[in-house]
């Protein structure tokens, strides 16, 4: 039986971007159904009736939600080819850490970033810069997160680089300023068609960013 | 070589628990080390110098972070008994979701219970036994959320019910009246050794609770 694989996306979640770049790294066929998350689709709130949120990852009908859980998942039943996570138990507790880093202090801050007003503004901005910071660290002279080829760590972390224009803009800081080998990292990324494939133009993402703060009444 | 387990522990954490258990479940022995949280030993900080945080495993040298991590890390090191996660790739990922969504929804909303008065804490309260409902229809008809035995989404919740006294003294609300099930679950629970030992009196907890209250100014 030939697999057949479904995500239920929104172009510009960070989330399902990791889900994205997992598939093309495994070089998986599969079919992206963009959802409305205002009017939610039957088919969303039947696959993902706990959160009703994207991504989702439905593999011959059976629905996978949270987007590490989903990468885990890929990892594992293409395990025939690259690898995200490594074998060693120890070096996958590392990366799964890692990940979870990632989103509590990188994701969760970043979408405060730009909702976010003043001297709170200035607060977020410091723990996320703080957070990049901690993952320059850990990253070191190494090429990816992942070692020599990219890994969990790099599929959880690049996409909110899709992001950090953004960011600059509504926190009026520079990413690259305060963390250059967190930005030259991000570039090594982006020539890989894995990513650059998967992640949408900074530009259109804050055209978006400028709409919600409309609708939401933030100026 | 024989192995060395240190486990960073504080005694009312549910996140320490979570670890104990494991570690009871595989029959690995183990010196646990209580922690002072206010005032941090170096070993503390030097183990985990990202969120100076309890539970740290630190297995013949190496430390690891975060309590599902560890679980997970233990699984994967002592693989040849009592398995936590199911192998099959599926089932796997529905267990993670499901401790995610317990760290995400129970345990949050759990710090916030006895924290948090009137309408901010009654709104918790909702979410909290929405939460706890969600598990009970996963929970279904199974002896434990692991089938016929204890797994790792029974690891992942199980150690919050020590709590439980504390929260229905503080909210004013039997949990057992609310979710029965979950109640029934948790006894079935604490009838194994491995969790009736890793967890404290609830007793115990809700003077410690007190205390809290009292420092933190919350009458």
């Amino acid at each position: 039986m030939e697999d057949k694989v479904i995500l239920l996306d929104f172009w510009s979640s960070s989330y399902a971007m990791r889900v994205r770049i997992a598939l093309e790294e495994k070089g998986i066929q599969y079919e992206a159904r963009e959802q409305n998350l205002v009017d939610k689709s039957p088919l969303l709130v039947d696959m993902n009736p706990i959160h009703k949120m994207i991504p989702v990852l439905i593999h011959n009908g059976k629905p996978t939600c949270e987007s590490l859980v989903i990468v885990e998942y890929i990892d594992q039943v293409w395990n025939d080819r690259s690898p995200l996570l490594p074998s060693d138990p120890y070096q996958r507790s590392q990366a799964r850490f890692w990940a979870d880093y990632i989103d509590k202090k990188i994701y969760t801050n970043g979408k405060k970033l730009w909702r976010e007003k003043g001297e709170k503004q200035e607060e977020v901005k410091r723990e996320f810069i703080a957070g990049l910071r901690a993952l320059e660290g850990e990253l070191g002279e190494k090429v990816y997160f992942g070692g020599e080829r990219i890994g969990f760590v790099d599929v959880a972390l690049v996409p909110i680089s899709s992001w950090f224009y953004s960011f600059e803009k509504c926190g009026n800081f520079s990413i690259e300023k305060e963390c250059p080998k967190i930005v030259a990292w991000v570039k090594r990324c982006m020539q890989k068609k894995s990513v650059s494939k998967s992640l949408p133009d900074p530009q259109k993402i804050y055209g978006y960013v400028l709409q919600l703060k409309q609708k939401l009444g933030i100026d």
